[in-house]
């Protein structure tokens, strides 16, 4: 099952952004920053940032900060991002290849193990030293390699299909590149990437 | 220059959302649908929905909710949806092509018209009949086509580099696939479509 959680879910969607812009201002050498630097640099308010924050405990000191490398190591540890995620890829077109070739993965504890597609002709190939394998396979392989994040690069047709298929293995995230937004039942936790959305929320500003 | 508004960004970014949802439920028949529904959908509160439309005016009746199709129409007149957006690739590596490739740009109007790279072996090649050009043609190629819009596919440690360069340009919105988070002057709009974001805001779920 997933977590239950009491922190709001667009916290969760923040804290990544300050673990990067805080590893970005640590590599600069800063060793103590306050939230008002921090949220200039994200665009954030530096209420919004104590306010996130406290869900998790007491941070830095009235007027002195937060240090930085320990509020870095706190929210890696609450994100879980402490330990290695295996992942699959699920559709290995142009861009399930390009995913699976992606080299941003693991340096943030996030390694494709297995490759997933229904096509016979991509079958048996491999991409990056990853073996393409047949859809019936993924319950038995998600198994055996412990992986619980599946990359959904199936056309937007299949995502739906593809998902009903994931509920009954160990796959417990999903990260659909697909432009639609499927329905997932409350045991599985989903993130939609979607260039569309993300132009159609910029096109407002340019009229 | 890029619009001023006092819409709150993250209204204009749940603006797509709800054209997707709503063209999705005219698609199954439904003409008039409650905030209720539209939310329940979205996994949005009913109240959240009614407190964002109404920045644009009063839409629906009470208790008898909204009609379908002109909701959908209006929105789409809001976020500049009803007309074509020419955009050009900065970056045609794996990533890049699948991009040029993708089919789910022009049906939403948005156009990919040039791609561009710095590496020689590419430029003169062409994916999927867009001619590679060199970088040093951004800026008249862009504004021979009134292209408003790069999607950005370079390797990280070129992104900010090259949204600097587009700066110089007719370019005011950047939808950037590199995995950081790039400055950008205000006269110019920025989405970050970053998966490793999207990872780490699952695991929390996942511990």
């Amino acid at each position: 099952m997933v977590k239950e959680s009491s922190v709001p879910e667009v916290v969760i969607l923040r804290l990544p952004l300050y673990i990067r812009a805080l590893s970005q201002m640590s590599a600069e050498g800063k060793t103590v920053i306050s939230s008002k630097s921090l949220g200039s640099r994200l665009q954030i308010t530096p209420a919004q940032i104590r306010k996130d924050l406290s869900y998790f405990g007491r941070f830095g000191k009235q007027g002195r900060g937060y240090t930085v490398d320990s509020l870095i190591e706190t929210l890696t540890n609450i994100l879980g991002l402490d330990r290695r995620w295996n992942s699959c890829v699920v559709g290995v077109g142009r861009l399930g290849k390009a995913i699976i070739n992606y080299p941003g993965f693991v340096p943030e504890g996030f390694k494709i193990i297995s490759a997933f597609d229904n096509d016979v002709n991509k079958i048996g190939q491999s991409v990056n030293d990853i073996k393409i394998l047949p859809m019936n396979m993924i319950r038995s392989t998600v198994e055996k390699h412990d992986i619980k994040i599946a990359i959904l690069a199936v056309p937007a047709t299949s995502a739906q299909n593809v998902i009903t298929e994931l509920v009954d293995t160990d796959i417990k995230a999903i990260l659909n590149y697909a432009p639609i937004a499927p329905k997932v039942p409350p045991t599985l936790i989903l993130r939609n990437i979607d260039p569309v959305l993300s132009l159609q929320s910029m096109t407002y500003y340019l009229q």
